[in-house]
């Protein structure tokens, strides 16, 4: 089993491998987790894990409640909050109790976010159930839910004190849901560089399990490092929302029919041509980067005119006045963060999205 | 002016003097506030204040808006959260603005809490408009919404950037809102002790503003020591909470008809009354506190059944499995934590409320 120790202020372990999920039970007591559990889970995910979990939990003698949300992005509201809230009440939860997120990133975010407020903040256990949670928002304590003006605007931060991942989850997951998680492991490949994006480039859909901990663990580490190092993202963290300007815009266009994994893979698409077109990477990076996304079949058609990007941009959170920051590949494993004036943005994206256009019609 | 500095990770100052709301524009600009401002308050006191305040910070060169909703408890919970941030999403604001509550209790709180969960926290001003905020929720950093199972279920710990106390605010409010204060005062008199609570025996209820300054000074400088050394109530600050414990029952199976004043008031009798007849508290100091609290002219009778505050406990935020934390006045400025088995908590309260009977009958 891979190990990860997120350090700070409120230290917790990461646990990656298969058939955990099975054992969690013995891994609470291990971890010295008291009090009740109750598990927030949704309902594309309570048939398949939602007894494993409740049946270990009890064996290990703690006593486990339940509430099963509606699936996706739109149980990500202040609806399902007081519900959940309610629930918690009724259940007479207190501060010594742990809710377990049971389920992807959005089960994840809600789940945190209630037990960042529910008495003031009590203790909550991820358990992703996607590779998408399990490489992202399951590690590093940011919670959230949209609001109707927009994706994740209301939210605050609030560590897990453990997250379980188990692989095999992974290898149920139908082949869209799968890739949605690795267009997050390609952002980090991009920004980690080194080993990872080296293995991203051998990678294939249907890795073996060994490969896929050595990938998820190393995914887990770098997210690890850069929350460390600032936690509240006034700086270096800022970097993880890379491609994740315009992804927010795509998904909030398309209605979220267009999933975050798709969303964000368009996004770094997109934010590497931009890089090109500003001339800050070179030609044969930017395909390097390009040809990760190819391989993952992801599709680089923006839904979105320039134009309409530039309008979402006065609801970003990372809007500062008049201006947005930026995320920017420079490199593999280079990053930076750029403070562009929201009247720039239009022209840029455009002149990106000329370049991808052209990219894709010489590649036929 | 008198002003209190709150030291900490997030360290601010509490500005109290008369004719402040009138200034407050040039002081944002002393304390180096920038970005633009919202004004959250209720529709009792915009009449008031609100363009005093909007016409100062306009003065000084901010775009203020402003957000105004009905008054009273029926505005702290999840569908007033929803209405400002949705009005602050639209509105556009961003992480470098800055919420001002202007209002009691009920807008400070809800204020300080929709400040900490927009884009995951952005700045806030309390402008507390009673002497029950002044004194008590407009310093510390504790923001709550009710939930429908109870009161102050939901919330976060968040801290203002700056407290702008106008004591001219107090002078204008009528007798039994000013004397909600008083509970308070008298609260943090029975913990501090000493010269605040010998002068809580000389005040009156028209006392001068030089008086009301250094009351409402020693008040605020004793919960920001508090405060500063337990942000987050692990220990002493669960102090704080004297009397509020039964004081969340009463106001609640009142309907909210009683306000948090007149429950804590009550709340005090009986915890003093609770720790008399436990042989903790000796009968001539219970009866200095009984006498601040008759001087004040609070009732004494607690409008619920020692059984229904054994029943509430269930849903009590200080609950801990099978026990409560009772806080319990051993002499002035002695006050303790006593962990309480929740199965005894009937009888005591019945014995403390028989005792505080038969004290009504004897003096009259």
């Amino acid at each position: 089993m891979a190990k990860v120790s997120v350090k700070g202020t409120h230290p917790y372990d990461v646990l990656v491998r298969r058939g955990l999920l099975g054992e969690c039970g013995k891994i609470f007591r291990q971890q010295d987790i008291c009090g009740n559990v109750c598990i927030v889970t949704e309902e594309t995910v309570a048939p398949f894990y939602l007894q494993t979990v409740q049946k270990s939990l009890v064996e290990a003698g703690y006593n486990v409640s339940s509430i099963v949300l509606k699936p996706g992005e739109c149980s990500k509201n202040l609806m399902s909050l007081q519900q959940i809230l309610s629930f918690l009440a009724k259940e007479g939860l207190d501060r010594k109790d742990t809710l377990v997120a049971l389920g992807g990133g959005v089960i994840g975010d809600i789940t945190g976010f209630v037990a960042g407020i529910y008495l003031r903040g009590i203790a909550y256990v991820q358990m992703p159930t996607t590779l998408l949670a399990a490489v992202d928002s399951s590690v590093g304590g940011k919670t959230a839910i949209d609001l109707p003006e927009g994706k994740n605007l209301a939210g605050l931060f609030w560590h897990p004190d453990l997250v379980i991942t188990d692989l095999d989850c992974f290898q149920t997951l139908p082949f869209k849901v799968y890739r949605q998680g690795m267009a997050e492991v390609v952002k980090t490949a991009i920004l980690a560089g080194g080993e990872l994006f080296s293995l991203c480039e051998k990678a294939t859909c249907d890795c073996d399990s060994d490969m896929l901990e050595t990938m998820v663990t190393a995914c887990v580490t770098y997210k690890a490092q850069v929350v460390e190092s600032d936690f509240t993202e006034q700086g270096v963290r800022k970097l993880l929302n890379l491609g994740h300007t315009p992804a927010h815009v795509i998904e909030k266009r398309s209605g979220y029919t267009i999933s975050h994994g798709e969303a964000v893979a368009r996004g770094l698409y997109l934010m590497t041509a931009v890089a090109y077109v500003r001339n800050e990477l070179s030609e044969e990076t930017a395909e390097r980067i390009f040809g990760l996304l190819d391989k993952e079949k992801f599709p680089d058609d923006m839904v979105c005119l320039a134009k309409e990007f530039a309008e979402e941009a006065q609801y970003d959170k990372k809007r500062k006045g008049d201006s947005i920051s930026l995320i920017l590949p420079e490199g593999i494993g280079n990053c930076v963060i750029k403070e562009v004036p929201i009247t720039e943005l239009e022209k840029l994206y455009d002149g990106a999205m000329r370049y991808l256009y052209e990219r894709n019609n010489k590649s036929r």
